[in-house]
């Protein structure tokens, strides 16, 4: 690929140095150039792809980065780093010690705000504009781009709200394409399908309502019309709210036709837009299929159970029940606040709910967990995907809060499987009735048990709460983990040359604890060890030295885990490795403590 | 006062039986019933007093408990109370043993979803609404009764959008009255006050765009049309709307003209209105007046200071700065999600941003605060009012977990002020620029220096970070309280006999721990006692715990606070000896623990 126009664009200068009419031939190559990088490094396609031109004229019309520039979530943010310094490092794109999938702070100026969670957007930017304001700056203009899926959000809500009553230079472009990760779904969806069909622009306007000067719909995908726009925009104060069109994965067939698989396609072909699929036999089940297909098997012989996941349908695989069961089975859009609730109120009516979000997500609806679930003692099942580290999206989005966070509230049961079968015989006890929340904590990606599918799927067993288990004996140390980092451990010890000394616990339940286990533990062991995939400050480890402080015990323990600082992107096991929780440190360790 | 309906009825089927002419009479008398009975044990006045027509017309027209009446806060849920089997109890309101303030499931079957924080009711109900179609229930409705402050909320924006895409039973009633606890704000209450007024019924109507069947603006003090309007509604299947008009305090002159005041206004004279204020003189001031007078002198001389509260001006106290410096200090209504990334986008153009909210509201933030403050690193100065124990309101208002659950986020600086002077002086400190998000809780209500405004306001000291203070040396045991439990421990000290074994330290900061003192603390003493009020699990003693085990400290180590348990209503005293840390109890504990 010959790129002539792009090569010479270090930062939006270069660009506004172009002819408007050669801004065309730029979007061409930007659009070849994340196809081309992100065929081969893998990352977020369609998102970037659909913002091509939009992203162009942004940076074209407006002097960035004195005006400031704040991209919702950030998955569409690859062109913006490619135009903003970044072109010749985005090969390193959510790599260890490379640039970051989102837009971050501390790696450019051009990136205004951290993002990663939806809708905080017209949030950020509204903060920044009502500054600039008081700091006597009147003309600087101050832009959230946020999709249709992010901007039905509450959070998003409330910014538009605070907003309409200002005088402040915001302007919010909804990126409409009708599509999140999955497909759009909710009231205000409907509302821009109608206004986009123009079957609804003129009456019943809703962010007229809350006071933005409202233009639009219009095609994000023809540039000298999206500039001509900008161009009006830029010159008129207070709030405004534009609203373009366009196709996610614009310009690569296949992404435009299949939204969902090209959103983060893994590896392809940058020409024909083929799928290099790895060959996925002899592998383990992802943990989130195991979670698919036994909500799917439970809920076919129990008409109460009832699946809920905000937005995201095939990252949790709850899509094998919406499709079987859809009447059952709801995808809510990105609303984990309203998610845990509606769960809690179904669970007023004898359904037995099983409410999948993100680890990460659940830290935006930690109130609603307390005050409507955990405080009236409702059994919601919750499901905490992508617990633990998650690798190459990093800072934001690993899952590690979620035991400090949970353990402190009253009523809840906590637990983390180590595998893919205490995973489904955890959903399968939870659905016996708890007469209590359960959190139920997994990681993102695949087990380790190969054949689960063919051996174990179906074959469910009662788990008794609160009980750990002894998977090794031992002379000297005794390993205590929690979790799917107990495999890390199982690893370790059949490396170490001295693991006869060392039993392993694995414990099931973070809360209640086994308190009869850890009483035999700790009279048994001088020495302890605990581990976890997730923060020490206020963890697991945490909980066994609160058991031991009660109990008097004067055992050395020490408490693996996530330390206190914000882990960044890169392959679970280069991160394993920062906290020292690897396969490998764990050899180390098991070697030289019991010596 | 005569009462003739009202003492007839015990529940709504004895409502029921009475000619709809006669429900003007019960109205008036379950009117003059709140306000004799709050006037004296006082409560929630104004919000109970708006809604005794529509608490009647509900009772009549629907059959609760078989239909599912859901009250958004709660704060109005009295006249429910009263008509639902509780008049009798309802002098007990709020006290410890007798009824909750607030709707509650364990209290009532007419209380179908516990509240007390805003804007849950749509999700909870929609919830219970399609559980009720799924169970083959076409019948029964559903409906959340909800405040123009609370809709405003994007987690009721979330469910509102959720809800009209089904055709679930619900009917939401917004209950219109222009304030929460202070008046209403935002672009929706504009929009609200512009369709009572007329100017905008026919064109963006919000509530319509989201395919609701809306109807109203009604009179919500006009019982005969009230009747007929809901059991219009209770006929029509799926998502309706009704907006009606109220007057917060209706009934009550003086609560009609000073609806802030007589929110909850407590003791007055039935009769007259008047409050019956009791003398202030010589009480130490309110650590909320500390707050709103120190960051109001403190803007004065820093004009990048801002202030921000999610509605609550007047229970903060930024009313203060809101009222001297109105450009710089912002109520952005109940938007606690907003409020915080407001506050980052704010920081990230160098402005000096508090943000006020109450431990229990930052739940609501909590993912704003991990992933747009502390990731970022943004100073933003969280100032955590009604941290501890709240006292009256109970469970669902009880600040007890933000230790724990701040704790395990990096880059946060926690600290708990022991007194008046030192909330004022880490409030200077903050503002002069720590590089970091700070965390300072505070509880409600008074503090312990009478004098504070006279003697020490303005005096300003510069605050070391993460510096614990040694206020008392002993022999045997030290005590390690952080935050105002601390006066508890000193009170207790004076009235030991053996308070010269008992050192006595004051740990302002949870997060940094100050490293120094503790090991001259678990070097010196054997025995250590820790106490917050806060949550045991995942608090500062478990902080405390951390050290001593990454320090290799053997020690007995007791942990003080709040169990694992949700703590209920009564007054701060009787709560704390519940949780065993009031003055008498740790009197009790240090006279053994040192024998």
């Amino acid at each position: 690929m010959k790129s002539n126009l792009l090569s010479n664009i270090v930062n939006p200068a270069d660009l506004r140095l172009l002819k408007e009419e050669q801004l065309t031939e730029v979007a061409q190559e930007l659009r070849q150039f994340i196809i081309d990088v992100v065929s081969v490094k893998e990352g977020h396609l369609g998102a970037s792809l659909g913002v091509v031109e939009l992203t162009i004229a942004l940076h074209y019309v407006f002097n960035t980065p004195e005006d400031l520039l704040v991209w919702d979530v950030g998955h569409q943010a690859y062109g913006h780093k490619i135009l903003t310094e970044r072109r010749e490092n985005f090969h390193t794109n959510r790599q260890i010690g490379g640039i970051s999938g989102f837009p971050k702070r501390s790696e450019s100026v051009y990136d205004t705000f951290g993002v990663g969670h939806s809708s905080t957007s017209i949030s950020a930017a509204l903060g920044m504009a009502i500054a600039s304001q008081l700091k006597g700056d009147f003309n600087k203009q101050h832009i959230a781009v946020i999709g249709d899926a992010s901007i039905a959000s509450g959070m998003a809500f409330e910014g538009l709200n605070h907003a309409g009553v200002t005088d402040a230079n915001l302007l919010v472009i909804l990126n409409d394409n009708a599509i999140g990760i999955d497909p759009s779904v909710g009231a205000l969806k409907q509302y821009l399908t109608a206004v986009k069909e123009g079957k609804n622009p003129k009456k019943n306007n809703m962010i007229k309502s809350l006071n933005f000067d409202y233009s639009g719909p219009i095609d994000g995908h023809d540039l000298p019309n999206l500039i001509k726009e900008l161009n009006r925009l830029k010159n008129i104060k207070g709030p405004k709210f534009l609203h373009i069109v366009t196709t996610k994965g614009k310009g690569l067939q296949q992404a435009e036709e299949n939204q969902v698989k090209y959103h983060a396609p893994g590896k392809f072909d940058a020409s024909t837009g083929e799928l290099l699929l790895k060959s996925e036999e002899n592998l383990p089940p992802k943990y989130q299929d195991v979670f698919g297909l036994t909500i799917l098997d439970l809920a076919k012989k129990n008409e109460k159970i009832i699946g809920i996941t905000p937005a995201m349908p095939s990252g949790s695989s709850l899509k094998f029940m919406m499709d079987e069961i859809p009447e059952r089975a709801f995808d809510v859009g990105i609303a984990e606040q309203h998610a845990v609730t509606l769960a809690a109120g179904m669970a007023t009516q004898g359904m037995i709910v099983y409410c999948n979000i993100y680890s990460t997500f659940l830290q935006r609806a930690y109130d609603q967990v307390i005050h409507d679930v955990a405080l009236q003692n409702l059994p919601v099942i919750f499901c905490l995907d992508r617990a633990g580290l998650v690798g190459e999206d990093g800072a934001t989005h690993h899952g590690v809060f979620d035991i400090a966070y949970l353990r402190a509230i009253p009523n809840m049961i906590i637990c983390a499987p180590i595998n893919e079968i205490a995973l489904q015989n955890i959903l399968y006890t939870a659905q016996l009735g708890l007469n209590h929340p359960i959190a139920i904590r997994y990681p993102r990606g695949r087990g380790v048990l190969p054949k689960w599918e063919v051996e174990n799927f179906g074959h469910y067993e009662k788990i008794k709460i609160g009980e750990a288990n002894c998977l090794k004996n031992g002379t000297k140390i005794a390993v205590l983990s929690t979790g799917s980092i107990g495999n890390n451990v199982i690893e370790a010890l059949n490396e170490c040359s001295n693991s006869n000394e060392i039993a392993h616990y694995d414990f099931l339940f973070i809360k209640p604890l086994d308190n009869n286990t850890l009483h035999s533990v700790f009279s048994n062991f001088k020495s302890i060890i605990t581990i976890e995939e997730a923060t020490i400050n206020g963890g697991f480890g945490s909980a066994v030295l609160e058991f031991a402080a009660t109990n008097n015990y004067k055992n050395d323990i020490q408490i693996l885990g996530i330390p206190d600082v914000f882990i960044e992107h890169g392959t679970v096991n280069q991160l394993q490795q920062l906290c020292k929780i690897d396969v490998k440190s764990l050899v180390n360790l098991f070697s030289n403590d019991s010596k």
